[in-house]
């Protein structure tokens, strides 16, 4: 019967063309100065009718419960007027204290900027009918389209036999992801009690560093012991403290630390692999710490490789993590990676053609000229970060946010998986829940982390991959707008001083983006007091930013975050050294304050545009120095 | 500077003019037949005007990126002309493949139903802004409408001192609310290792079983070791096999199973308490299996009580919980209690006079005339049920979703807890996140499971708690309406019986319900076979299911379960006998198929819209048994 439904949906899908080559990014977008809300509201009435229109026509013949004589009494009237002044009341809140990172050239903060107008569109339309994706029954069209999703997300990642879905947000998708390394690395010592033949021969160390192919092969021989050898893993509570370590970089998200205190291994095998100065982790530091933790024949859990660091927009060298892989194998010694691409993971588009193949570096300019990927030719691409998102078809899983670079609105994460057997090691009910052959969950639930999860989001997501193909004909495109308005934004920084009075204020970025963050510090002229540095740029936050009062109004708006010894060891010293600031300064004050730009708006790719701002922020940031100075 | 924002919002809130006492129901949903939808239409079109002239009016001076020339390029009308083939395609899918779960009387199966306009409305209008409350900087307004919302569903539970959060699901909020247990318990244990002057005396068993307030005012003493202590408990990956085990109903919810994976405890921690005849834990079974595990020393981590639970909508007899856990506190033993209230939750609010004070049973029936709770002066409400929601204060923790019994659009789950300082159990960074003094956590996602999570759910939440008051004048009359129609439509099925040729077909309701779910079983007159039952049951749930055919225009939708013997145990022993199947067939067939419906439409409390409905139905179900037998 699902099958039934798979079948057409599938035809309804192929009846939608092909996207056009030269989509135009703007015509996606509400504006920031709502230049397409019209478009916006024809489009949102024509679906709100659609819907009632079904409404009405169910069933014709039955009459409505809301009579017209109903409507005119005077408690339906004061209930309309409660409802309308608690919706005045609540936009008045919102209006008076919300961010406007809708703007083109004001805001330069956290990972935030307009959403895409087809996924707002599709998630109120979808929203009208509530569907629960955690049950096919519930939602069969949103159930469909998540599926469909999850595919996108695989084949984005260039998994050939993978799997993906939606999850609530990116600390959930890691948790995920570790939630699948801790079972599947339990998996072979369950084997070992189990069905013994299965393992044979194999120390307990050997066990522990079965590449998770294999380990996948063998639960497919287990046949109907599947469930015992489940309930024998870390599952069954078993095996939690021999599994090993669990390495991720240096400025560790608070989520791996909570994600390893939930899933029950605890903290304290969470190991920090040191950074590098351009925040990446640092790969010998990780060979090191691989060879001393084994030597003492301590396993490996996984290393958590991350595309697009929270605070720098870092891409790791996953290649170099993928090669590490290989190089240990040889020696007997396996780990689980999974990648943490919750905000740089749609940044792949740009790296595959129309056909969703990987372009040989050698023609990358070539095929981004061909798309208009950049409005300029220049090198936006750096080749380590080209052969990191290369290699991130090795790894077992990788976390990939819509709500972040997919540009769809909270709260949209997600995760794919390189091979969709995975699925069966956190699942529950195997046997029963793929209905009549088809490959749909008839219970989704059964195979997440959550339960009950909206329809609507993934109608969402759906609208946003159909109408910008995951490749270098759509998201690429709107990727490529991004970086270049981030590398247009580094520059105008990099050229960029102030005279406050007698002062003079420098600009010194941190780091050329890997991505689309822009990291930066001000300086005054001649004065190299840490102190004094992280003094100033915390109060040029706290100028640009909500805490001098209201941001609307606000001409310049950005976010910051500190770099502390304790999260990033000295990674940052060259850095700080590099303005001026003594390594004993460095040893005293423990951390450096830094203005952060997450550069999300799609406008800042032009010049044009840029240059139409670049003034305007001049000034901004001139009387933000001047409020600093005078006080 | 959080403060500030605290206190304006608190002053536009009291703005707020009380809810009116008369609030008619019919006002705040679009309607079965789209009665409201121009009124929808209405308000929808007023609160995008809002955010668009938000938009434009921000720095008016800046121009806009889009310019009127761009917009007529062939390839901007190609861009549009995309996004409106792919929001064809979605509408059309949609339209084509979803449940009709607004309909007034046709619909009886799911939880789901219509859902409250001012939160849809909510939704649209704050998703324009797209704030991410994981941190109050970049969502101020939905921020602080979250915490509001805290309080509410604390306040709901008779919290005196409580907090509570939107989660993205119930299974996640329970999986918080035994991540909570499982911190909780093994703090002492840390602090028998960190600071032993604090638990001086006490034994591990003990220890083990101290209460959690308690547990909270050591950890207030603990000062500066709090985090040392914390690194030491289960988040350290210590302590988990010792903890001890985890009851709940025979009938177990899988997400718990999921839950005991996911937290490290693992599954054989799970202990299932049979239920009895009304499908509610057995408190005499819970009792026994208390005193056998403590007897051999084994800990009780914690018991979970279900209120309204999936397949019956039973309600346990939570105030028997809590007096078995102090009559076993005389004893030394103590266990923490979690109540899983995501269906049933909201339904507290009928037992709250409009001051928010549990309202004495013997004036629960004046008080619910006075606010026209119920049409009729029915009994509705059990005794047990009652003093089952009076006991709710009690529990350290409880699970409540918007999305269901709040009527609340996907995707929107909560929990409260009882005690605020819980919190620091589970946290991350508490040393900083409150600033200057506010209450509010400046990085919420620091505090629960989750991370990046949709402002736009707090004010869908938000909305619908303003217009409609979480006690008898607002909320209880929802569900109010709810239980009177699932009263009904069990009346309705006790006394049906149809023809079809030569078969007589018997319906018999599962139990009068504890809330508003509604269970039954159809059987052929003379007929005992519980396979031929079952087939029968099975038979009717597909031909009033998308099984056969969509559902659109199908004029009876049901949804259905297995009890099996498995998961039920002899509980539905008795009930099966009451059909005429013997002992043994029920041993050998080892379970019921049975027919489910959520009532949670809010229009069938009406005599007069109800029995509009019911010869409809009849001649549905009529059609629908003739289309069984005719095979």
């Amino acid at each position: 019967m699902l099958q039934k439904y798979i079948e057409r949906s599938y035809l309804t899908m192929d009846g939608l063309k092909p996207a056009p080559k030269d989509l135009d990014l703007n015509a996606l977008f509400i504006g920031d100065k709502a230049e397409n809300g019209q478009l916006y509201k024809d489009l949102l009435n024509e679906l709100v009718d659609e819907h009632l229109g079904w409404r009405k026509n169910y069933i014709p013949q039955d009459k409505g419960m809301i009579s017209p004589e109903q409507q005119s009494q005077p408690n339906f009237k004061a209930t309309v007027n409660r409802m309308k002044d608690v919706l005045d009341e609540l936009s008045q809140r919102i209006r008076t204290e919300s961010v406007p990172w809708h703007s083109a050239g004001r805001y330069w903060g956290h990972m935030n900027s307009e959403t895409l107008m087809p996924s707002i569109l599709a998630y109120n339309y979808a929203m009208l009918w509530n569907g629960n994706n955690v049950a096919y029954e519930s939602s069969p069209a949103t159930s469909q389209m998540e599926e469909e999703v999850g595919h996108d997300l695989a084949e984005l990642m260039g998994y050939k036999n993978g799997w993906g879905h939606i999850v609530a947000d990116g600390s959930l998708a890691n948790l995920e992801g570790l939630w699948y390394a801790r079972n599947i690395k339990s998996l072979p010592l369950a084997m070992k009690e189990i069905t013994p033949e299965l393992v044979a021969g194999k120390s307990d160390w050997e066990l522990l560093n079965l590449p998770t192919s294999e380990i996948m092969d063998l639960l497919e021989k287990a046949g109907t012991k599947l469930d015992e050898i489940k309930s024998k893993s870390a599952r069954g509570g078993e095996h939690l403290r021999e599994l090993g370590k669990w390495l991720v970089p240096q400025t560790k998200h608070y989520s791996w630390l909570k994600a390893a205190d939930i899933i029950g291994i605890g903290l304290d095998q969470v190991v920090p692999v040191p950074v590098d100065d351009n925040y990446r982790m640092d790969i010998n530091a990780l060979e090191d710490i691989i060879n001393k933790l084994t030597a003492d024949k301590t396993p490996i859990l996984g290393v958590v490789g991350v595309a697009g660091s929270t605070e720098e927009g870092a891409v790791d060298n996953i290649d170099k993590i993928v090669e590490l892989r290989k190089k240990f194998a040889a020696k007997g010694v396996y780990f689980y990676l999974h990648v943490d691409a919750a905000y740089g993971g749609y940044a792949r588009a740009i790296f595959l053609d129309e056909d969703n193949k990987f372009i040989p570096y050698e023609d990358l300019k070539d095929v981004h000229e061909k798309y208009g990927v950049f409005t300029e030719k220049k090198d936006y691409i750096k080749r380590d970060v080209y052969e990191a998102y290369k290699a991130f078809d090795e790894a077992e899983s990788i976390t990939i946010d819509p709500h972040k670079m997919g540009y769809v609105p909270y709260a949209a994460g997600g995760i794919a998986i390189k091979d969709i057997r995975m699925r069966d090691t956190i699942s529950y009910f195997a046997t029963y829940v793929f209905e009549k052959g088809a490959d749909i969950p008839a219970l989704l639930g059964a195979y997440i982390l959550e339960g009950s999860k909206a329809g609507a989001t993934a109608a969402a997501v759906w609208a946003a991959h159909r109408v910008l193909p995951l490749n270098v004909s759509g998201y690429g495109k709107l990727i490529g707008a991004s970086m270049e308005g981030a590398n247009r934004y580094y520059n105008f920084l990099s050229n960029l001083e102030f005279k406050v009075g007698e002062h003079t204020i420098e600009v010194h970025p941190l780091t050329n983006p890997d991505f689309n963050m822009v990291d930066y510090v001000l300086t005054e002229k001649g004065n190299h007091s840490l102190k004094d540095i992280n003094d100033l740029n915390h109060k040029m936050y706290e100028e640009a930013s909500y805490v001098k009062g209201s941001l609307y109004g606000k001409e310049y708006i950005v976010s910051h975050t500190d770099f502390t010894q304790s999260d990033y060891g000295d990674s940052p010293l060259n850095f700080v050294k590099s303005l001026g600031v003594s390594e004993e300064d460095w040893n005293d004050v423990k951390k450096v304050t830094i203005i952060r730009a997450s550069v999300m708006t799609p406008y800042m790719n032009k010049a044009e545009n840029f240059n139409y701002f670049t003034p305007k922020i001049k000034l901004a940031m001139q009387h933000d120095l001047e409020a600093i100075f005078e006080k």
